[in-house]
């Protein structure tokens, strides 16, 4: 089991967050302080949902992000931290949703707040953190975060939207994928990184660098979390995988899967593809093992990654940026 | 059918809604523009349910709310029409979301979102609603607005959250009842209230007396609704009715039966209620028929209409100080 409560530690177990342990750990303690304290709730049912949820809660990737880009662009103050606790709330919000959406029974290693509670729970509870970022985001002097927050968010809505049209078009193009995962993960990093640096009074080259920075980040990752709910071991991610396949949405190893399989090979895979169940993961293999769709994504994957990583040429040599490459270098090496 | 399109006349068919159409008609078209501007989207998908959902919006009272208490104040400004378009997102936020949770198939006799395409697209599109409301809100020069907007959508969460806990609980207090609809309704109404005196630059004083005029107001509405389900007919009123019983939910004339019900009386009561389906309705009617349920409510609702009534006289005398007068009146009367 992997539960952490929000007193502990917030990121171990991985060279790379040591280092961000190190480098910004007091920091990111700050911001699950004043996320804690702007979720404490007087109604005891609420107080319960919250405190199972930070039992779900992962590797704070965007906290971190949002503090290892504004400690690299000029150094972490107040409005920062703030803003790491709008950004996870955020995040923690879509997650709540998500597993309504993917009627997802565990998160690392937890059973969701639809399968805990139900369905309704969630709903509303994804709404109270919802409401909670923004109230949160409006305690800073000028409405600049709000603005650039409630845009981003119309846009991650926009992406899973998307995302549910597509379902079950299995002759979903690469573009169109990317342009769900732009919305639905790569929105998030990309503010993560602008306001890093806007709220460090940043160059706006700078700022526009560390947004793509942000950007380019969230699709590597979403494409690697894309390829374990194909590939991973359940055991070893801790939550439902496969979900993708019975949900019929597919990503980018399926897209090219069917792009590059011979007119017999497509037929047998679109026959799979469009009556999954929990078999659908095994009988894809052999196809896969047969095609370059893997090596097709990695080489992806990685290309994304290094282009974030270029896009922290204008910072000035710190731990901070070289923590912020080695974080592009990890979102693809955990998978591939 | 009585489908509205966003250019239609937005108040008909109502005395006091005639009134209100004179005083205040092309501010409320004005602000229903705003609405559909920032609401426009270049996603296909999108834009279809948009367009889908302006059919099952209704009396648009919250825009009247703001806009009469800005005229009854001072003057309708920008930022009031800004934010009347800002509380109908957030209040068709909540529909589609409570159609979610209510598992309703029609409103004004309109399929649901989640009729028509599916649970996800309808959480989606809440959020979706909701993230706009507060981009909006932010385009303000201050964050005055989203702090309060943040603060009482919070409410409006926590209220639903409650709702949720207490169905199925035979032994809901009158206390516990006020609580839940001061959150689910009355915070919003409230909020309209505050909004509308608050950038007219009135005294403080004013500003408080309106917020408690939108919250009494809120609280008689949402009483005067609570009896439609239980009492109203589907074809006048549009929506599916009963579901208060269906989900166990109980409200005020249910608590007031089951308060003043004999021995004998309050067991069968818990029997239907326990096993609730749809003939419950028309069973409870003899039971509410032998009590004084019905007119204890009413008597409570009208109450909170004259105290609603009570917090304009800080007011001078205008055509909206009457109209928001009239429209307490209105209502309870549509009801009892």
């Amino acid at each position: 089991m992997s539960h952490q409560s929000s007193g502990e530690s917030v990121v171990q177990g991985v060279p790379v967050l040591t280092a961000v342990e190190q480098a910004i750990g007091p920091e990111l303690l700050e911001a699950e302080q004043i996320l804690a304290e702007e979720l404490h709730s007087s109604n005891p049912y609420v107080c319960d949902i919250l405190h199972h949820s930070t039992r779900f809660r992962g590797k704070r990737l965007r906290p971190m992000l949002l503090l290892l880009t504004a400690k690299a662009t000029g150094g972490i103050r107040q409005d920062h931290k703030i803003l790491s606790a709008v950004v996870e709330m955020i995040h923690l919000a879509t997650l709540v949703h998500d597993d309504v959406l993917d009627e997802a029974e565990t998160r690392r290693h937890v059973a969701t707040v639809n399968s805990r509670w139900n369905n309704e729970t969630s709903v509303l509870f994804g709404d109270y953190l919802f409401t909670h970022s923004f109230h949160l985001a409006s305690s800073l002097d000028t409405t600049y975060a709000c603005r650039r927050i409630g845009r981003a968010t119309n846009m991650v809505c926009e992406g899973e939207l998307s995302q549910i049209k597509e379902r079950g078009n299995l002759d979903l193009t690469e573009e169109a994928y990317f342009k769900i995962i732009d919305g639905k993960t790569a929105e998030l990093t990309a503010l993560c990184g602008h306001l890093g640096a806007y709220y460090s009074q940043s160059d706006p080259s700078v700022v526009a660098a560390l947004e793509q920075y942000g950007r380019s980040l969230g699709l590597a990752f979403q494409i690697a979390d894309d390829v374990l709910d194909l590939m991973g071991s359940e055991g070893k991610i801790g939550k439902s995988l496969g979900s993708d396949l019975l949900k019929q949405k597919l990503t980018l190893p399926l897209i090219r899967l069917l792009q590059t399989a011979s007119e017999q090979e497509s037929q047998e895979i679109r026959q799979l593809l469009a009556h999954p169940d929990e078999t659908t993961r095994s009988r894809l293999t052999p196809y896969f093992e047969r095609s370059d769709a893997f090596s097709y994504t990695s080489r992806v994957a990685k290309n994304l990654a290094s282009e974030a990583r270029n896009q922290l040429e204008l910072l000035p040599q710190t731990p901070a940026r070289r923590i912020l490459a080695d974080i592009a270098e990890f979102a693809v090496q955990r998978t591939f």
